[in-house]
């Protein structure tokens, strides 16, 4: 066995899962094809996705210390992810490559700000901030259908985009096998992830998501951000609003802060670490 | 943290997968809710089932080492499983439980032989004795359905039912998103696996399964026995004969010896070894 020992750590976030493979110690890059390998569920570690843990000066980032080099399951380059920079500040905080309290993390879609609050030593509270929701510059309302029935939407891009759907119950929308489907579809001329949301009080929603290209997911952070902004102008809700986002993978909170920046708080859980295992899983 | 390190391994036969605790250098019992949390795929470790390594004194069993105490990702006690016991062999090898060549295994359904050729150091060929296959009493030909058409069936035990169903094309029976239904069902009153399968020469054929209560697989240990049985039937193959079987997942040989005795070979793959993270996993 000549290979060199690959070590990973698989996390989570709110049922959003991640290997997390550290490039900071030594150099590790990564094929699309191995990414691939590594994400599959039945012959690999199995994930939604790959966070590498890379030096910002290696993307040419200077307002950062660390960059979140984050691949889709399938091996392609993807932005950023909500729930992914949870997982990758406590990475850096365990790891004493960053200290407790605020810090930056670039990614391809720019540096976020996130902190980790000291007092937090079970990591179910960090802080991530994810920017202002834009809206459709196109003046109609999105309307959503699944093989039950159909409801108005609201476009809402962070800037990845969304389609928030305010329903009675998010359980009787069906059984979200298939896409939703969004007319008039220029709307969103690259699809949406579509939001069920339903209220449990004015602060408090329940959620399911369709993400586009992968179906229902547990939990998706960017989602949580637009349907809390949904949330919050339905109710008027007063500047610096939190709202609660029960995703089916566990609980976030959006607050509004700054005149309408929006901070995605939620727990990031690490579930084993170790070694890959075997010749297929050289890295270069 | 006063949490014992749990390790744990995570194999796979022909993209069967589990996660593989070591139960033998100390005493690990494991309560169903934490097997459905560790195979969980998203929060846990993610795998089709979990192979506990038990010593069959344990099970009082005499004619064996080792017991492969199975478990379903549900949490719930299973009788045995055919790419499962190629994984528990290789481990009991690799750990020096036992010695490669011919040895016992304990499981839920008896005791059943293995054997690792000691030449085969990639671990590619393990072989288990799966038994002889049986047939239906009920004298009918059981009639598989999926969207697409219909084709008659053989009705094959091992001694899970199986129905085999030879077409011209096993891509070409539909999605297998469904469940194929199966008349009449009589034949099966515990329903059935089903086994598509395609021939490319006399003792070598293609097969898709739909497992029972899971969806589509990409393999299956009896199923690929009960399949390659019906094939050699058919083509009234001499005594003692070998059938290739191309999986979902890879590729799979089944042998008939000493007058009827199945015996399923192929390959046993690691894909990482590490430690279980944080309080939630704390294992009597």
């Amino acid at each position: 066995m000549s290979t060199q020992q690959i070590a990973f750590l698989k996390a989570h976030g709110t049922g959003n899962d991640f290997v997390v493979i550290d490039a900071v110690s030594n150099s590790i890059d990564l094929h699309p094809v191995q990414v691939a390998h590594l994400c599959a569920r039945h012959t690999g570690i199995g994930a939604d996705g790959l966070l590498r843990v890379a030096k910002a000066s290696e993307f040419g980032i200077t307002d950062a210390n660390y960059f979140m080099d984050y691949r889709n399951a399938d091996g392609s380059l993807a932005e950023t992810c909500g729930n992914g920079l949870r997982v990758f500040a406590r990475y850096l905080v365990e790891h004493q490559l960053e200290s407790p309290g605020e810090f930056t993390i670039g990614t391809r879609a720019g540096t976020v700000k996130a902190f980790v609050d000291p007092h937090d030593t079970e990591f179910k509270n960090i802080a991530i901030t994810m920017g202002m929701p834009g809206r459709s510059l196109i003046d109609a309302t999105p309307i959503v259908t699944t093989e039950i029935s159909n409801w108005p939407g609201a476009a809402v891009f962070m800037p990845n985009p969304h389609c928030v759907t305010v329903v009675d119950d998010v359980h009787g929308v069906g059984s979200l096998l298939e896409a939703p489907h969004i007319a008039p579809t220029e709307i969103f001329p690259d699809g949406a992830n579509v939001e069920f949301i339903e209220g449990i009080d004015e602060v408090h929603i329940k959620m399911r998501t369709f993400e586009r290209g992968v179906g229902e997911t547990l939990a998706c952070g960017s989602g949580a951000c637009a349907a809390a902004y949904v949330w919050a102008v339905r109710n008027n809700l007063p500047a610096d609003w939190t709202v609660q986002v029960d995703v089916v993978g566990g609980t976030l909170f959006v607050d509004s802060v700054d005149e309408g920046t929006l901070v995605l708080r939620g727990p990031a859980e690490f579930v084993s670490s170790g070694y890959l295992i075997g010749e297929q899983w050289q890295i270069s």
